[in-house]
């Protein structure tokens, strides 16, 4: 019998914003495998699953180069499909945890399209995604009524960011870290800046919460910041 | 001593999609308020938080009136305001719980901002949005890489939905049952319609999940119809 993949989403990092569902896909799991980029996601979903990880449970960590213009065929990518496929074929339940939401801006979506190819039993679990969590620990509703919402990641070309601010009544701004200052004029100048609300590591013991945006110009912000925002009526 | 309001999110529908903060604070509830309007949110919200409430936890039924143009000096809004501040000047703890977020386009959003203005103690307790579940449930990956998702409520103005469908990559459309023939010829128009998957009351027992939307012209779906699309590339 052929094992089963899980793809878990564990939330933005509170423990206790995992889900049951998660919590017993986790206790199930016989090898978990942990991505190894330089953000360390890997290592900080591990971290939020930590007390659910049984002690017999493999933690295997795989490298996902995250290249512009990624492509499946690339050979580290392979490597860790063929690992993952021998695991499964031994029996085994192998999971793949997600800060966040596991189809929401996630390198499991990648992990997901490689390994649906090959037929595997594939089971992906939800999580809340950060700008949720961010939304409830700073009092922000982040979108309500007849509004439109774009989730923008901040490192897009300017005048994609742009058109998607005009057209939109609430933003969420991704990946807000290595362009802040641009993105704050951009906001700015839609009238999104005002009701903005910046968060980095929320959930986590070292989270920053930052309300006046524009004060905030040629400060070094950690990667997984996200601005949430309205425009002023 | 005063209670606490707590905003809870309840997820998307299945009852292992909870979080353990969400069943930890609807265990020490001694009250829940459960909004009452014609689209039975709250009791969807009620059955899927069911075997977590305690037996001795009162529910009480407050109708929201959701008219066009919302007015917080509304009578209906006021009266209940009043109802809750007076449970929480008994000493009790009121949840008020939500299907999905409890910030994403929920009633709550409304009871926050009114209790806010109170000085009441509230936390909110973010949920798993119905579009995740979704995602995850129909091997749908939401939006990934640097692309730019879109929610948009569906029964918006068109010229709205058209401008908003035209700068992003990704799209979900909420609401999508009064005019989903309408929704469907704007997808298509942009390129949105081939990949689009249509779900209704995904996770609970009478889900509908649709993929080629085209075929389903004519169709009358549920006010609970969410629909995942990407752009052709």
């Amino acid at each position: 019998m052929t094992g089963k993949l899980y793809g878990i989403g564990v939330g933005p990092g509170d423990p206790e914003l995992l889900t049951v569902k998660a919590i017993n896909a986790i206790k199930k799991l016989d090898v978990i495998i942990a991505p190894k980029t330089e953000k360390k996601d890997g290592s900080v979903a591990l971290n939020i699953a930590k007390e659910h990880i049984r002690p017999e449970t493999e933690i295997i960590y795989q490298v996902f180069p995250m290249t512009v213009g990624f492509a499946a065929d690339d050979t580290a990518w392979q490597n860790n499909k063929k690992e993952i496929l021998a695991l499964l074929e031994q029996g085994k339940n192998v999971g793949f945890l997600t800060i966040g939401d596991p189809m929401f801006y996630s390198t499991y979506i990648y992990v997901f399209r490689l390994l649906q190819q090959e037929k595997v039993e594939i089971e992906t679990i939800p999580g809340i995604p950060a700008f949720c969590a961010i939304g409830s620990a700073t009092n922000t509703p982040i979108v309500e009524g007849d509004c439109i919402l774009s989730i923008i990641p901040a490192n897009m070309p300017e005048e994609r960011v742009k058109a998607a601010l005009k057209t939109c009544d609430n933003a969420v701004l991704m990946k807000v870290y290595k362009n802040s200052d641009e993105v704050i004029d951009m906001l700015a100048a839609e009238g999104l800046a005002k009701q903005a609300v910046l968060a980095s590591r929320c959930g986590l013991d070292d989270e920053v919460i930052i309300r006046d945006i524009s004060q905030e110009k040629g400060r070094k912000l950690n990667y997984l910041s996200t601005i949430l925002t309205r425009k002023d009526k």
